[in-house]
């Protein structure tokens, strides 16, 4: 299959699911009072975003029980064994994490903008961001104990969604403290990554085999499937975050290298004498100009370092997919698959 | 017994286990990478603190269970029906989450001070608090899943703390919405102290209730314990704010009053007719004399807020100590008692 056409069956993978994931999200965390608090939970969930998470989630649980694409009831899915299990639950669950963090990373960077939308700090305050962070925080936990897996599993559903917001916080804050640090290798970085971002990919991929009642083989292959991609997808953004124009990206085109942020791009570039802190003088996104960040990429292509990356990102994604091997043939499958790649082949 | 008598069985009964507990701390929050984040994350609970909450715990296992105080190994404790359970485990989970929400709430608040000492976005920054605050939540989790509970009681109790955790945020939402609104009743505020405060203590009691296997009824009028004297804890708090000296408080005296927080203190006043905006001109605690506070603390008095504030702590103790019936007369039932009345007996 050509590019186009594979990033055409995600996209419309995606899209099939996105309405019912929404809508779940709706079911699972409903307005509620203080209003306020509620509405500023929900804002960032509200503002979009391509549940690239659940798809994952539900797209694991179709390809295990080996069924057509959308022909199950996600909430009420047939298990490996008997009875059923609501998989959307633990799909919310995780994108719901996924709001908590972004909520309270845009604080800890000053980020303004997200999706399109000013930052939950921004559009209420930071006492209301941290407050609905919190919520969404212990709303996630709650959601995951409506997956009405049989209790061993639905402990371990919540064993898994526990640690992965543990290993967020400690990847958020060998990111900070590695804006501080000169010698920050590849390795690190990419070990930072593991914990900041790809856990939560890994949730999503394994949390339906826990609670489907898979082995442990096929849940730790999933597991590390969703490691792979998530940190593939970190290093696309990476890439992305310098080479897409600003309103695209719905931030500020290259605010990594105005905030000093290590990526694999400037690791690399430094490693081959590239004066990276010396690459943009702006030291806020707001007053950096296009035509440095041009410059920058310039250099940062010539160094090899955007190649670099994408090979990188490359190998990452080859290593997901073949950890897809414990799952039958099928659509689910195959679009999992495809999906890999979109994460490093997709434009914004 | 004498309200003497009966603060120095209270003190003991905490100064027996505190050791326990903070060892049981160590043991479930062990130092680990990056240092920095634990650091920020363990600053607080090694600052002290009575370990209230976790001596609730222990005391509720001990009269279930009908042992003598201390004789059992609370990490592997007697079960009601079959096995044993970490009860310990639960009561650190508990403590932990209040930990993670004394962190967010100063920054929220701006308090610069914390049981004597810089709180932590002081100490360290607010990113690396919220990112502690943010750690502390999924390891109480965590902690929480290691009871070693029959899966079943085990979920119910992973049910628990999520739903207290989600109760604490919208508490602490309406309590700072409270700050902004002229028409707060009293009715609203001890709805809003049950979330906030409440439902902690309420959690700290039921829990070892359901990781014991106590049935539902039990566990309902541990609850309801726990949530009176909840209650009763927070408007001896502040009543506290303003009669302690600020140096045994731990920080400054009637912060409350200037930083125009709604307690059951001012709301009954400006009931009765007083101008409780009026009361100190400082806008922030730094600047407020104690004189001013002495004034204040008159007229409050005057209206018979204080009375009126302390009687109904009273009787919530009174209703706390009723619902305890359901657990067998011995030492560890008396100690609960006791701990009821010591809440709002206790000079700080």
């Amino acid at each position: 299959m050509t590019q186009e056409a594979r990033e055409e069956t995600v996209l419309a993978a995606i899209e099939d699911r996105r309405e019912q994931v929404n809508d779940a999200i709706d079911e699972e965390l409903p307005m509620a009072e203080p209003e306020r608090l509620y509405e500023a939970s929900r804002y960032l969930l509200e503002a979009g975003g391509k549940r690239l998470r659940p798809t994952v989630s539900m797209l694991v649980g179709e390809a295990l029980l080996d069924v057509e694409p959308l022909s199950e009831d996600y909430q009420a899915f047939p298990s490996l064994n008997d009875g059923t299990v609501d998989v959307m639950a633990a799909a919310v669950s995780i994108e719901v994490i996924q709001s908590f963090t972004l909520i309270h990373d845009d604080i800890m960077d000053d980020d303004d903008l997200r999706r399109g939308v000013p930052a939950v700090h921004r559009e209420y305050d930071t006492e209301t961001a941290i407050l609905a962070g919190d919520t969404l925080y212990s709303k996630a936990f709650e959601i995951m104990l409506r997956t009405d897996a049989p209790p061993e599993r639905g402990l371990d559903a919540l064993r898994m969604l526990a640690c992965t917001c543990t290993h967020i916080c400690e990847g958020q804050a060998y990111d900070v403290d590695f804006e501080t640090r000169g010698d920050v290798t590849i390795e690190e970085y990419l070990d930072m990554v593991e914990l900041k971002t790809a856990v939560l990919y890994a949730a999503a991929a394994s949390v339906p085999g826990i609670v489907l009642g898979a082995d442990q083989d096929t849940i730790d292959a999933l597991y590390e499937y969703g490691r792979a991609i998530g940190q593939a997808f970190q290093i696309q953004d990476d890439v992305l975050d310098l080479t897409v124009p600003s309103e695209e990206l719905g931030k500020q085109r290259g605010s990594d290298l105005v905030e000093g942020k290590r990526t694999v791009i400037t690791l690399h570039a430094r490693e081959q004498g590239v004066d990276v802190d010396g690459l943009v003088d702006a030291d806020n996104p707001e007053n950096v100009t296009e035509a440095e960040i041009d410059d920058a990429l310039d250099t940062l292509q010539d160094a090899g370092s955007i190649q670099f990356a994408r090979e990188l990102a490359e190998d990452l994604v080859q290593e997901g997919k073949d950890h897809l091997s414990v799952l039958p043939d099928n659509d689910a499958h195959d679009t999992l698959d495809d999906l890999a790649d979109y994460l490093i082949e997709r434009g914004y």
